[in-house]
């Protein structure tokens, strides 16, 4: 995937112009499985318009809400599976796509790839 | 640190039988510095009354943008400082304290602890 830009959903899931697998989708959020997980169980949820960061998410609680009701059937489902799941979301430096995303994930990190061994 | 039970911010740090380095603290919210932090920069952010997981945030909206307020006063003290910050909560085995609690860190994970070189 070449994707080479900092916002994949806007440019390219959400359009349909990378076939992802849906795990929900409502009116406003998505939760996919990341196409080159770090981890053995990787989903995303994220917002299906622009929102740059969990920091903006103070101004937007009708959002936030519906994000959380994602996030919680997709991580309910994850424990259920395989009885963890972590919640991350990154800022910064560690954000990589500029469109607040959060990672949900259990097991081991994948170490096979380089962007996850060094991944800070 | 000889607490072995399974909820340490309302048995312990917001009743103020354990000391911390408080970063930020509201009527419902507070966030200090982890006493025996995983990463070199780790603080947490808990509300100060009973809220199980992530997952109990579907129906508390209100608490829910306090933590996030909270969440971004001290994220932003985190990546001014260092540039970066993840914001972690767990879930199922992952989940230590059964209070929900939001990691902030930044930095590589300290590993010469063994419950955070054997963290999951």
């Amino acid at each position: 995937m070449d994707y080479q830009g900092n916002d994949i959903y806007c440019d390219m899931i959400i359009p349909g112009k990378m076939t992802v697998e849906v795990i929900k989708e409502t009116d406003t959020v998505i939760a996919f499985y990341h196409t080159q997980p770090f981890w053995p169980v990787h989903a995303v949820v994220t917002p299906k318009r622009h929102v740059a960061s969990v920091l903006s998410l103070v101004d937007e609680p009708e959002l936030t809400q519906e994000l959380l009701a994602v996030i919680k059937e997709v991580s309910e489902m994850i424990v259920g599976q395989t009885g963890a799941c972590r919640v991350v979301t990154n800022l910064g430096e560690y954000q990589d796509s500029k469109h607040v995303h959060f990672h949900l994930s259990s097991g081991e990190p994948l170490l096979n790839r380089p962007e996850v061994y060094n991944r800070k």
